[in-house]
């Protein structure tokens, strides 16, 4: 459901998905539709969501439509027992995506929801590399993901960018934050805050810190993540080494708050390991495939989903309240 | 006085400068005596700051000391009458500042703070593009300086890092900010603040926003800076483009937050002006000698580093306080 | 015909083409045909291009097939009146691609070659600038084209990689070469050269040359182009500013040779011109549509293909015979 | 002898070097005599080079003159048992090359040039790498070396910027070359070269090429070595990345050159060993003093030098003849 923005990408992955045949596609927007048909011959192209909801022959609904509409078309697939492959943020509302993990669980459905990124060569080797211990005990994970950017009608730049990065976050960091703070402005009539930063806070000494932005006249996707043993930098912009591990840190002495010529620094070796390149989505829509095959559980599932949309609301409510805390 | 790691740059320069003498250099650290020694071989170089003081022949005073001993320092140099050029930040407290602007003021002594960046051609540059209404109204700004950085004993990386983008924030920005809110984490035995954010709210919908970090595996010093009609980089790392302009933005059309494609995006050309790349300390080491001449006023006089001294001492309070808004 | 590499490029987008049919795609390999008949489930795949020689309804011959089939198909297709769009490089000889020339013009069929960088915006905005007369007097054009190469069987790095970089020459530079030389190795089991230098001598003091190269472990499209007013780098590896004018260059006095400081240095602006980002082949298939409508000539018709065959020809035997020159 | 471009750098070095007093400075232009005698108030500073040569107590002579004054400079230096460091390129002339390397053996004195990128960390590093067999058999190596370039008075871009490439080749690679070509043209008054290209031939399929241009807008340092194993890229304009070594290569079967698809690729990892970031010249500078106590033998000792002015003197050969071999 949605052929606009993500949608085709969506349709194009699922339809080269060995043993699946995608039946229908709902589109609101004629033109889009008329689109979908030129690439998609072989498949139904209609207007109505309902002729995918009642289709008992569908097993599974990939919703890729406005936010707004990603609870009740959830809800109404999982009520029919599909599975359901969300776009994110799963849902506007905590609440809403509580109900539906519920609605899921009951009816045996999977719930996923599309954090692409935590699909991508270069965030899987992320994962390995943190968890095999080679960047140390973690310090610090900071995250720019700023563009001049496709401005959303229902969504603010947090709700909009933000959800990738935390999403690499849950992924990423075995810690759960304690709090959230938020920062931001609007510069358009619609009010929508198009530049923000989000802070997650820990109960130990690491700290997670992103920075949206939808008016940068330069694209930028980097994350540091800064260890105890080395430190991270990944680069989505790259078009090869997306991932450079450096050998690079401070030894700590005690004393070295007394003087300064105590703290022995490491400049080290650069290392860039090889990322699979492989499309994301293409992984991810296997990946879905597994889970409705019962082969797998959802790396992105309901519950993570969920962790998103809890940050992202008090990230909303701390924005608004001028930037304090707001414990998770 | 202080021929540790800044000293030297300034040593270098004031020597090169035209009708200045340089009579003598104070240092505490033996061997950085000897070797301040070996490069001028025709200035007095002692352990005593107070040789410098009671110098009757001598004019100014050029502190690159710690920080704590700012105040005492350039207290006794304008208490006798002496011109001061204080390394940043100008003094650990509001109120030390305070005392040291008036205190020149009523001896009619120049106090002027070592802003460098602000005499770089780059940032000078920006003033210009700025003042010229270029970039049209600003809508943010948002600086990264980040590096493995030069722990310090007396300062966290606030206070060592942080002067440097609110000087150039306070140099280019015509608004006044109303409120600073920061956050950040600290990783060594030491206990100071190596990683942290730092935001400068103001009345209208501008923002301005800084990162500082001396856990980074590489060395990042950019600031994007969003404006109505034009977006600015400044990129210090780069040798020769340091400066892009872009002719970017989005022209908004009141019904935007309605349909997505009622928002239209300007894509158009990049011009990298050129720039100055002349040592910015030998201009401002010229200026403070003009300004001692009575023949300027200081750029960044006693003034600017009292505004940068505050933001800060109300970044540190933020800070602890868990981040947030702390007025100004 | 020919859906191994750079076909499937072509079916796509004429696929795309308004008021285009496609209606045969031929290709040898099983597995490329089912691969194509996934994707367009609407045209008819083939094994035997004699399908399409022989249909009648069949307008217009689109060749992705080896370079040493190009001569025999484009000629068939041509003696039957067909158009014929043909991969880079035309033909293998010289003769070949003249008897095409010629017997396209006595069937009145329009025969073009793809040389698809000619249509990419950062080419066609290249070409503008160098038009009007920007860089002033041509000094010199500088390309390198390298990276881990897609090994050919029939073609060594000259006759696979040059093709684009003389192409763009070909349409930028007004004066014709006098001579080619080259130089390069081999270093497989083929025997055909993968590191290779192609240098285009002119009448006047322009030279261009050529690196080409299939076995660099980093992929770099760089041109360089000096004038005498200003110099321009075309970076197609960039994603956004493929395009810079440096207003910079040396303003020579008579009296220059004498002393080093008559030599009077221009550090300007640099200026990156929007280019149209839309795919380069896209604009060429409609190109070529219109051509066979007769509303428009091919920008890079036989003629064309025919200069870069023989350049390439005269390249190949100045590298076998050590390097000298060879007149074209 | 010589405060000209280069001459400060070797004052300043050898005036840090540990016991070392350096005695006179011999500089014929009075602005640059002044300048000398600000920066080294303990350093006598005369217009008169036979005020060193005659001093009996001066044990070692180092030469930033003009190239065309090195050869009868270092004889008349060498003829009076001083040792001697003259700047690149040694000689004009391989004859004057062979004649001070016969007199310096007659009379016992080092004769050392200065080919400075021999004494970077990088390029130390790359001989580490290439000696150990890391990259296998060597298959080509690809220098740029290209710039806004100080024009010489005396001498053409080939014989001022490609003694450097030429000097890393030599000491890099094992094989002695056959032959060098070259090309390149001259758009100045002054009729000297400025873009220039420079070919060595080997015995081996290994070849190496350089690019180099005092009519380029922008700075780049770019060598790419290409290895059956590895391949390297050295940027040296890069801050703190210069050596990236590539896990990447083709394996080939025998069969490769029939089938596309039998051509292995290894696309691996990267990886940026740490190199000495110390200055070069001041790494020379010391060897230098180490060969005159006979310590050690000269890494650029006076056969080195002889055998880049071999490689000059064949490839002005050879470009004034249109470019082809001349062997060496």
């Amino acid at each position: 459901m949605g052929y606009g923005y993500w949608g085709p990408n969506l349709l194009r992955n699922f339809a080269e998905c060995a043993d699946v045949t995608v039946r229908v596609c709902a589109e609101r927007m004629p033109d889009r539709r008329s689109l979908a048909r030129r690439r998609h011959p072989g498949i139904a192209i209609t207007a109505d969501a309902e002729t995918i909801l009642a289709d008992p022959d569908i097993d599974a609904v990939v919703l890729a439509t406005p936010v707004s509409t990603h609870y009740a078309l959830a809800k109404a697939a999982l009520a029919r027992g599909k599975h359901v492959l969300v776009e994110k943020p799963m849902t506007e509302r905590v609440a809403e995506a509580e109900e539906l993990i519920d609605l899921a669980r009951r009816n045996g459905c999977v719930l996923m929801v599309d954090h692409t990124f935590v699909y991508t060569g270069a965030v899987r080797r992320m994962k390995a590399i943190v968890d095999g211990g080679e960047l140390g005990e973690l310090h610090y994970l900071d995250a720019v993901r700023v563009n001049l950017g496709l401005f959303q009608s229902d969504a603010d730049v947090l709700w909009d960018l933000a959800p990738h990065d935390l999403a690499i976050v849950d992924y990423l960091v075995a810690e759960s934050p304690r709090a959230v703070s938020a920062t931001g402005t609007a510069h358009t009539a619609s009010g929508l805050v198009d530049v923000a930063y989000l802070t997650l806070h820990y109960a130990s000494s690491f700290i997670a810190h992103l920075h949206v932005n939808w008016l940068s006249p330069v694209k930028i996707r980097q994350m540091l993540i800064g260890g105890s043993r080395r430190m991270l930098v990944y680069d989505d912009v790259e078009p090869s080494e997306k991932l450079c591990v450096y050998d690079r840190g401070i030894d700590v002495s005690t004393r070295e708050s007394m003087h300064r010529t105590l703290v022995d620094y490491r400049m080290g070796d650069m290392w860039a390991p090889k990322v699979e390149m492989r499309e994301a989505l293409a992984v991810e829509c296997e990946h879905f495939v597994a889970c409705v095959r019962g082969a797998a559980e959802p790396l992105t599932g309901g519950e993570s989903g969920l962790r998103i949309v809890r940050q992202l609301e008090a990230a909303s409510r701390s924005l608004a309240a001028g930037g304090g805390q707001v414990p998770l």
